[in-house]
């Protein structure tokens, strides 16, 4: 089943490409790489860009991701301190597969939403 | 920023992709979608491939990707019971943008890894 690298089975509950999905599938760390493809922010346009992450999940996101090598932090010695934060090339070569998942998202959310309307329905019936 | 479609917006906190992105972003429902793409599997199959998810979860799962319009659930009329469940037509349009997603995390896998030592080992002298 894995093509890129038989060292590694997602399947697999040992196999630390898990620990790498845990991440992936995490809803706030695919918006914060999307968010910052296009360049570094600072912690508060992240913020503010981002509708619906709290102060504390958004510092929690970015300490995760700067462990995984996946961003950067670079503190300029401004008044007051500048905190940017910026996508390693690491996380640059995750851009074309989480931006295919969030079109897939925003193309099909009408047969989604449709599905679930039918099924509430279903069961309403039974 | 939206390509796909303008009525949509995924940091818009209001906006119903936000509900898809918490599907995808569910590392079961990842790992369930990508086991069902070469073909139709009972539950204990599913379970038995999937290492580590509890029958509740694995349960729990098909159930929400059912509703989303993502699974479908056929009850076969053996004794006992067969239960099958399958992807339509709209996650197998999932299959690419996951794929490349899993694949991601088993290539780069090591880089991670490297990092996190990094990480780790920085907070330590610090």
């Amino acid at each position: 089943m894995n093509v890129a690298n038989p060292r590694f089975d997602v399947y697999e509950d040992r196999c630390p490409t898990r620990l790498v999905l845990d991440r992936l599938a995490d809803k706030w760390a695919l918006l914060l790489m999307l968010r910052l493809t296009d360049g570094p922010l600072r912690f508060n346009q992240l913020k503010r860009d981002i509708k619906g992450i709290s102060q504390k999940v958004l510092s929690q996101t970015l300490k995760k991701l700067e462990r995984d090598g996946l961003v950067t932090r670079t503190v300029y010695p401004t008044v007051p301190v500048t905190v940017e934060y910026a996508l390693t090339p690491l996380a640059a070569t995750l851009r074309e597969p989480v931006e295919a998942l969030t079109r897939w998202a925003e193309t099909h959310m009408p047969a989604i939403a449709a599905a679930q309307q039918a099924y509430d329905a279903g069961i309403e019936t039974r």
